[in-house]
């Protein structure tokens, strides 16, 4: 039997690791509501303790200054937490332990809402099991200039304990936090099917996006093309099936066509290569690979884009 | 027995079909030299008629107006010609029959300059194959504005008959007719190993470097993908071999080397998808995927490069 998780404090103290487009975005709208919330900041700090954030939404454009927000740039400078917003890009996960350490007290719980696979497992080696939620963010969002972020649509996210034996009640506590702050925001009791159901869209997009330098309607503007993404997320189902997750009924057609609705759109890989930046390869595209060869499913169209994609 | 070639005409009427880079550039070529030269041209014509084509090369610049050429629109207006050089684009190649056919008399050789593998078949069934000469152009080339061409490197062509059973003679012909126009040129008695020689270079980085959007350097930059290129070379040797063709020791590393050695470089399929042109992904992919298909050969990276190349 695992214990119960600790209950969210009552005006809890937040800190957000990782400040790109999810992390100022969601981190903003708590602050925004009123929540103590601490961001910790690198590239951006002096920009952004300066000027604030901008958050420039299709909900309704507001700013977060250090007024309404603690900036920091150092993780020994910022208080203990209660709940600490993992948003770091993946690829900067050695720094997982630096940078989370110093914000933990008993009971802090740990959301992270990166990309990909393998993050939760990550946190919970270093910090024990029982500490560990993911979320899902369904948000489309990037960042301007320093200090500037783009809201142009959605914004739910799934959430739920990495240790599903928990229980959901914690889970809730921190989606009423988020609803509470204007985010729609669901807690679930199987945090491996969201994962899973992210990744059938996102292996392919963000895949073949940054692979091919296309975006998502130029990558099904084609039969070839649909056809290659398709094939692809149906890899991707038989890797979620083996490791035991349920994937609805005609979820391949249900996603390209809601793909197709979206318009051109470039997925935040297809981003990172155009401006040089490292690529989220192996949470979003190495770490699925290898569970689906850890359970001998075959997967060509995902082996190759893995290593086209490490030649970036 | 194969009736021996007719032998080239002292002052051969030669028809150029296809006026990109490279019919453009050996076309003038030849021009410059003293033989009668007919272009058959498209889309450029009435800029080329007017002002001639300007070869921008590093053997120096010349020019070849229409005093020194003859420019035509329409094959049926063209005479008979002794040598039809074909440096059509592949993707066109269902116009071969139309445009070849008014300028064939007796005796007329066909020699295709054409990227890939399969046009001397094609060429061999419309026009019988004892027509056919194959060559392949070792040369760094490409056009800016219409009319200009721009010849940065090399220049070398190796050709031969399509039917080997024919001999040498013709290609030695047509070798000395280049040769006098300042081109270097080899005859060969292997047209088929040439042929599969240039597609261990062109496979890997026309196939990758159109589907990536990566120039030659780039693709070699990393292990991964010095890895990936090696790997997809190793593949097209085999199917070499498997047609029977021998492929000299350490070609793999021999051509990784040399390739560094040129800098940056756009292949011709990149250049193609960065100008939303028609690729031409059935000669340079398809046709020899199928060919190792046909015999049995493993080809993981070369099928995805051909789907994914399709996309495009």
């Amino acid at each position: 039997m695992t214990s119960p998780p600790t209950a969210l404090a009552d005006s809890p103290v937040i800190a957000v690791v990782g400040a790109g487009a999810i992390g100022a975005y969601y981190g903003a709208r708590l602050a925004q509501h009123g929540n103590a919330v601490h961001f910790l900041l690198r590239s951006d700090f002096d920009i952004v303790r300066q000027r604030g954030w901008t958050i420039k939404s299709t909900d309704g454009d507001f700013e977060i200054s250090a007024g309404s927000a603690h900036f920091h740039r150092r993780a020994e400078e910022m208080p203990q937490a209660d709940l600490v917003i993992v948003a770091l890009k993946t690829t900067s996960n050695d720094q997982l332990a630096a940078l989370i350490s110093p914000l933990l007290k008993p009971g802090t719980a740990i959301l992270t809402l990166q990309n990909g696979l393998g993050n939760e497992e990550q946190l919970a080696t270093l910090f024990g099991p029982q500490r560990i939620l993911g979320g899902v963010a369904f948000v489309c969002i990037n960042r301007g200039e320093p200090g500037i972020i783009h809201h142009t649509a959605h914004g739910l996210i799934r959430l739920g304990e990495f240790d599903s034996s928990m229980g959901v009640w914690r889970a809730e506590q921190i989606a009423a936090l988020f609803r509470e702050s204007g985010v729609r925001c669901e807690a679930v009791g199987d945090l491996l099917t969201i994962r899973w159901q992210k990744l059938v869209w996102n292996i392919p997009f963000n895949g073949l996006g940054a692979v091919m330098d296309l975006t998502t309607d130029r990558l099904i503007a084609t039969a070839a093309g649909t056809g290659l993404v398709e094939n692809l997320m149906t890899e991707v189902i038989a890797i979620a099936k083996a490791e035991g997750v349920t994937m609805p009924d005609g979820m391949v057609s249900k996603q390209i066509s809601n793909t197709r609705e979206m318009g051109p759109y470039r997925t935040s890989m297809q981003i990172d290569r155009q401006q040089n930046r490292p690529l989220e390869v192996e949470a979003i595209l190495g770490e699925p690979l290898r569970r689906g060869q850890a359970k001998g499913i075959k997967t060509p169209i995902l082996e190759m884009v893995y290593h086209f994609a490490k030649v970036l």
